[in-house]
C-alpha cells in the first residue's frame, strides 16, 4: 500500500452524450486515452470520477461497451485504482452493477448515500469518502431525522457523520456530485443559505482536505482552493466554447492541485464573422473546418440556404444565430417571386429563412399531409 | 480446489416477465431461494444457469436489481461457484457488465462465442464449456469460413474446436443456450439434418459428458440421458400448465442427473369447468384461488361480465375460453332488449360478449372518439 496520495480528478464524462445530432463517442475515446496518458506520466495513486459517468440512466448499448471498457482498462489493464460515484445522470442500479466484485480489485464505486458515510476508502496517506448524487428524502431516511428537509440542512448531518469516521492519522478527501454555491451564515440562529436551498455551501466542506466535485462543466464554476470542480473531459455546449478542458492532480502529501489540459480531436468554437469571410476556403485552417462550430453571422439580410451551405464547409456546425438580427421580409425582394410559387413551396422557403436549414424528408411529409387535410376541409 | 464435480443446472429465469399484466418478480424470488435451499442441501460445487437470465435485452432497474442480488447471494454470500452463459433474451453487453472482475469468486460469466472456445473453465474434475446464445455470422467470423452458413455446420465446428481443448483426464461439460434436436444423417455424403437448419442435432453434443441446456421451457423437451434442458423455474405460459418445473443435479464423477421439483407460491392451472362449478367457493382450495388460471369453460350460453365475475373470486385468471364454442347471438334474448341501447352501449356490450371481459377506460375513450369522429363524416 503507497503511504502518500496523489490522484487524478475527473468528472461528468457523460458517455452517451450528443451534440445536436453528432455522436461524441468517437471524441469521447480519444480524450480517454489522454486522460490515461495524464495518469500514466503523472504517476498517480489513483484516480477518482465524481459522477455523471453516463449521459443517460438508460444508456444504449454502445456506451455500456464504452464505459465498460473505459473502466476495464484503467483498472484491469493500468491497475490503477478507481473512485467512483454515481452522479444524476447514472441510474444507481445499472452503473452499480458487478460493484460488490469491484473492491478486490481497488475499484470503489460507491452509488448509495449509505456508502458514503459507511464505506470510507483509505487509499495510502488519504480517507476517501465517496458521495454519489442523493437527494434529501434519502439523508432523511438515512438519518431517520424529518427536519433534513433542504440540501444544505441535510448536507451539514452528513459531512457530521463523515467527519465522526475521520480517521486522525490520515488526510480526508470527499468526492461528491452537487451544486457547491455560496456560504452559510452562521451569525443568527436560523441558518440562512446563500447559495440557495438546493445548494450546498462551500464552507460546509472546508473540513476535508480536498473536495473532488462533478456536476458543474467548467472547472472555473467555483473559486476555491481546497473545493474544486474538474468540469467534463469536452465541450458540451456552445456556452462552453471558450472553457479548457482538463483534469486536476491531486497531491494530498504534497498538499498541491495542478491543471492537466486536454484537448478534444474536434474542439468546440463560437465563431462571429460575415457570411463572406466564413465562405472563405481559408477562413479556418483545414483541421479546424471539422470543429463544432457555434456561428453568429454579422450579416443582416436573408441568406437563403445558409446552413446547407455553410455545412459544405464545416460538417460540424452546432447553430447559426445573428449578431444584429435579420433584415425583416418585407425588405426582401425574394417575397415577390414567391407569390407565384405554391403553398408547400413557400411555407418551406419560409422555414428555411427563419430556420436558415431546410426542411427535413419527414418535416417535409408532414407539411404535405397538413396541407392536404387542410384542402380536404375546405 | 475440489476433485469432484456436483453442480446444480438451471435456466430461463426470465426475469422481467410478466405473465400478461401481473408481475412474476415475487414468484421468481420466491424460487430463487428455493434453488438456494436445493444448492445448500444437495452439497453442489457449482450452479449452472444456461441463458436468459433476463426476460429482455433492456430490463427494467428493478430487474436489474433482482439479478445483481440473486448472483450477489449465490457467489458472494454463499460462496457458489457459478457458470453462467447469456441467451437470446439478454443483451451481451448489459448482462456482462462487470465479468471480467467476476472470476475472481469464481463466477464465469460468458457472452461472447470466443470465450466459449478460448477459456474453457475447470472446477473439480470437470471442465466446462460455456457457448452463449450465439449466430452462424459469429462462427463464420471466429473461424475466418464462409461456409458455416447454417446452425448445424457452424455446431460441428464449435464442438471440434472445443474438443481440440478438451483435457484427456477431466469430464467435459457444454452449458449452451440453443435449440437441440433431431439427429444428423451421416450416411450419406451430404448431412442432412433432421431438426432443421436452425436446430443443432443432438448426436453432435454426445462429444460431452453432460450437455446443460437453456432456451426450451420444458425439461422433457428433449430425451437424451446425457443431454438436457432444466426448463423454466417457473411456468411462463398456459401450454406449461401440466409442467413440472425443477432444476438438475448432476453428478460428473459418479454420473449421476436427478431431478429437483420447484413450486412456485402461485401455480399456473389449467382448468375446465363449468361457470356454476367455478363459482362454487370450495370449488379450489383457497390457497389455489390466487393460482394463475387458464380457465376452459362448458358451458355454452352467453354469460355477461363472465370475466369481472370469475376475476373476483380467482384475481389471476390469465384467460378463458370455451370447450364447446358459445350459443350464437342470435339464440340470445338479451340482443332484443338490447335495441333500445345507445349505438355505444351496444358495441361495449359486443365487445364484452366477444372477450369476456369489459372495456378498459381506454378502450371505451377509442369507442367514443370513433362514435364521434363517424356521426361528425355523416
Amino acid at each position: 500500500m503507497v503511504m502518500v496520495m496523489r490522484f487524478l480528478h475527473t468528472a461528468d464524462w457523460h458517455i452517451g452524450k450528443r451534440l445536436n445530432s453528432f455522436d461524441l463517442l468517437a471524441d469521447q475515446q480519444a480524450v480517454f486515452e489522454q486522460i490515461r496518458d495524464v495518469a500514466r506520466s503523472e504517476h498517480v495513486d489513483a484516480l477518482v470520477i465524481a459522477g455523471d459517468v453516463y449521459d443517460r440512466a438508460l444508456a444504449n448499448e454502445e456506451s455500456v461497451e464504452a464505459v465498460n471498457g473505459m473502466i476495464q482498462t484503467l483498472n484491469l489493464t493500468d491497475q490503477l485504482p478507481l473512485l467512483v460515484i454515481s452522479g444524476n445522470h447514472d441510474s444507481p442500479v445499472r452503473l452499480g452493477t458487478g460493484s460488490p466484485w469491484f473492491k478486490a480489485t481497488h475499484y470503489y464505486l460507491h452509488t448509495a448515500l449509505a456508502q458514503a458515510i459507511d464505506e470510507p476508502v483509505t487509499l495510502g496517506d488519504t480517507q476517501f469518502f465517496l458521495l454519489p448524487f442523493w437527494q434529501p428524502f434519502a439523508a432523511r431516511q438515512y438519518f431517520a431525522d424529518d427536519s433534513l428537509t433542504t440540501v444544505p440542512l441535510a448536507m451539514a448531518a452528513i459531512v457530521q457523520a463523515m467527519q465522526a469516521k475521520f480517521a486522525p492519522d490520515k488526510k480526508h478527501v470527499l468526492v461528491a456530485h452537487l451544486f457547491a454555491a455560496g456560504a452559510s451564515q452562521t451569525d443568527s440562529e436560523t441558518t440562512s443559505k446563500v447559495g440557495g436551498l438546493d445548494a450546498v455551501p462551500v464552507d460546509l466542506l472546508q473540513v476535508f482536505d480536498y473536495v473532488a466535485l462533478g456536476h458543474l462543466h467548467s472547472h472555473h464554476a467555483l473559486h476555491d482552493e481546497k473545493v474544486r470542480y474538474s468540469g467534463s473531459p469536452l465541450k458540451f455546449s456552445a456556452s462552453e466554447a471558450g472553457d479548457e478542458k482538463g483534469v486536476w492532480i491531486v497531491d494530498t502529501t504534497a498538499g498541491t492541485v495542478e491543471w492537466r489540459p486536454l484537448t478534444s480531436p474536434h474542439d468546440l468554437q463560437a465563431i462571429t464573422a460575415s457570411f463572406a469571410d466564413l465562405t472563405k476556403p481559408d477562413f479556418l485552417p483545414p483541421d479546424a473546418q471539422d470543429d463544432y462550430l457555434a456561428i453568429t453571422l454579422t450579416d443582416t439580410q436573408v441568406i437563403p440556404n445558409v446552413m446547407q451551405i455553410l455545412r459544405g464547409q464545416y460538417p460540424h456546425i452546432l447553430e447559426i444565430k445573428r449578431a444584429h438580427g435579420r433584415a425583416r421580409d418585407d425588405e426582401a425582394p425574394v417575397l415577390t417571386v414567391q407569390r407565384h410559387l405554391d403553398p408547400q413551396k413557400l411555407a418551406a422557403d419560409f422555414y428555411t429563412e427563419m430556420q436558415e436549414t431546410p426542411l427535413t424528408d419527414r418535416q417535409t411529409e408532414w407539411l404535405k399531409q397538413t396541407w392536404a387535410e387542410m384542402e380536404a376541409q375546405e
